[in-house]
């Protein structure tokens, strides 16, 4: 999607993807192959490149350092993506900076007594907790709700020691929200609207523009979302997922990349976070982020129990009315999240309904947990 | 722009490019070099894709004849592209439909008595008159206003004979409109709106949704292109030209392919002409084409007159807000189409006014004949 806004604007991409099957090797203008982990590969991009962007964490931090000292122009920098790729870090630069995240404990690697911290911590919030690997993490994966200390031993034995871990409060969300920050080197940075989205087992299903929200609430998540991006130093796209708890904002994760939650802005919003992406790390002036429509409402397309291949759906799909269908090319596979829908309009119950009419459309179920008012068309 | 539009769907678009350099390659799926009259280079392509489209009609139609024998989809067909490519048979066939077009004569190749043939036309409808080559002409190239016998002498005595000529009365043009349709091949068919465009020198320079016409007039012009699309029986986009004289709709042009009149519908519309093309050529249901904002305004962005350097002036057309740029990746020439610019709102004034600035910081100077009431931000 990236290299679909970088064509508008002519800006030619080169990707450097690990599998020549990889789907952005479709639109780039030129593709390397090799792992972002890989001081030759990365330095063969940065030779080609004016500048170095990322569309996913799963970065070498002291290979991109490298590649800064060497002259090269890294978008967004390491202190950024250090928070990014490290949920530790993350909380702790956070934290220092006095915003609001659940009550946490942090476990160094590599672990003393991790169970002893875990008890200690449970002593004071209660149990359940929620640990996590600081790294690695993508879509729910190194998360676990950890019911009891049993199962938190359990989860100890078989987590990675070199990684540290965290320790966080249960809390009782009353709903999920996300904003996306653009900003550029200079600091100068637009803010989307923050939208609801739907999680369920960790996993984005909707995201909801505006969504059900007070709209005072919606509005101190941007604020919110505004100082994360500055704390972060971030140059590019940030996305910030929060926790509405009791009326109150607590920080849950970042992305410092074009994120699943914004992929609404595609359509629904006067510039798309890839296209600001693409302008805030070659410090071009940013595109305005007003909403484009009153209603937008944004499904993840999922493999079905099968793995259908999603091309022969496409005429269901594509047959409900203002449904943009978006595929990342990926081999369909039970689960896998294989693209989205986004549906605009003016009705909020409408748009949402239709956006999920497709993706049903498509082989996805709606998920156990979702509150759907109106699926049938 | 097709590229983009179908990296979205997942579509694989295979390219057949003549120059390693075209700007289609850098966003292809597969780039193939070859003429498109070549026949070998075409039976390749054929052999790799499951359907065969075009982006301009520059086409040989006995190579396409051959293709579709052989059980290859050709959309649109060589009926369609016949009238894409020769206005003579254009004239001829929507003239035989009793479709309303400018008074014209057909000199057919190889010549007898051209220049007898233009003076009895114009003994019929008075000087000026204007003559068009059938085939080749291109953004206001092989059109020739004639102002006396004299000049039409001069005219044919350089043209070339084995092409056919067309003689048309010169017509007092209150307007110009274009209207894209897109149709599937079982007949079912979509229609956006009918716009304003602006022509200077035989070449679009700006185009107002839904610009400043009689409301009626523009659902007339709707209603007509959809006929043209019928009578053509085009698979894919078609592009009708109208001229608006004194009242009545007179279809100037038409081209089976998406059109530089249907550019605004990437951001102006619920679905881009691109899009539904895809979607058209591959038989799948059709996206609605009712405008995404009450104003839009899609001006055209042309090499300055030092050439200079496009990209070093994004920074200027990208402060406009919301200026959806778009640049072809073309060597930039004195008066060479480089681009466009769309800006979507509510106020038809303001939207034009931006993508003129826009278009003015990207080095688009505004032609003489085009009025433009308010152009400074």
């Amino acid at each position: 999607m990236t290299a679909e806004a970088a064509s508008a604007l002519d800006i030619d991409v080169v990707v450097l993807a690990e599998d020549p099957d990889d789907a952005a090797t479709r639109v780039a203008s030129e593709v390397m192959l090799g792992r972002p982990s890989d001081r030759e590969a990365m330095g063969a991009l940065a030779q080609r490149c004016d500048v170095v962007t990322f569309d996913h964490e799963l970065v070498d931090l002291s290979v991109l350092d490298e590649l800064t000292a060497a002259g090269h122009l890294v978008r967004p920098g390491t202190a950024t993506l250090a928070l990014a790729v490290d949920k530790a870090v993350m909380r702790r630069t956070l934290g220092d900076a006095g915003l609001p995240m659940p009550e946490h404990v942090i476990i160094d690697p590599v672990w003393g007594d991790a169970q002893g911290a875990i008890e200690a911590f449970a002593g004071r919030h209660g149990w359940p907790v929620v640990l996590k690997a600081a790294r690695g993490g993508y879509d729910g994966r190194a998360v676990w709700p950890v019911a009891d200390r049993h199962e938190a031993a359990d989860l100890v034995a078989r987590a990675d020691s070199s990684v540290a871990l965290l320790v966080e409060e249960h809390v009782a969300i009353d709903a999920e929200i996300a904003v996306m920050v653009a900003r550029r080197p200079g600091g100068v940075g637009v803010t989307w609207p923050a939208v609801e989205t739907a999680q369920i087992d960790g996993v984005c299903r909707e995201v909801l523009v505006p969504g059900r929200l007070d709209p005072e609430v919606l509005v101190a998540a941007q604020e919110l979302a505004g100082t994360v991006a500055q704390v972060a130093q971030v140059v590019g796209v940030l996305a910030v997922e929060l926790f509405l708890c009791d009326g109150r904002l607590l920080i849950n994760e970042i992305a410092a990349r074009p994120h699943n939650s914004g992929h609404w802005t595609i359509e629904g919003a006067q510039t798309s976070q890839f296209e600001n992406h693409l302008r805030a790390v070659l410090d071009l002036p940013l595109g305005v982020t007003d909403p484009a429509h009153r209603a937008v409402a944004m499904v993840n397309i999922f493999g079905d129990a099968t793995g259908s291949d999603v091309h022969r759906l496409m005429a269901g799909g594509l047959s409900i009315p203002g449904a943009h269908i978006h595929l990342y090319g990926k081999t369909p596979r039970k689960g896998r999240k294989l693209g989205h829908v986004t549906v605009c309009g003016t009705v909020p119950s409408l748009v949402r309904e239709r956006a999920w009419a497709a993706a049903r459309a498509l082989g996805t179920s709606v998920p156990a947990g979702l509150e759907l008012e109106v699926l049938e068309l």
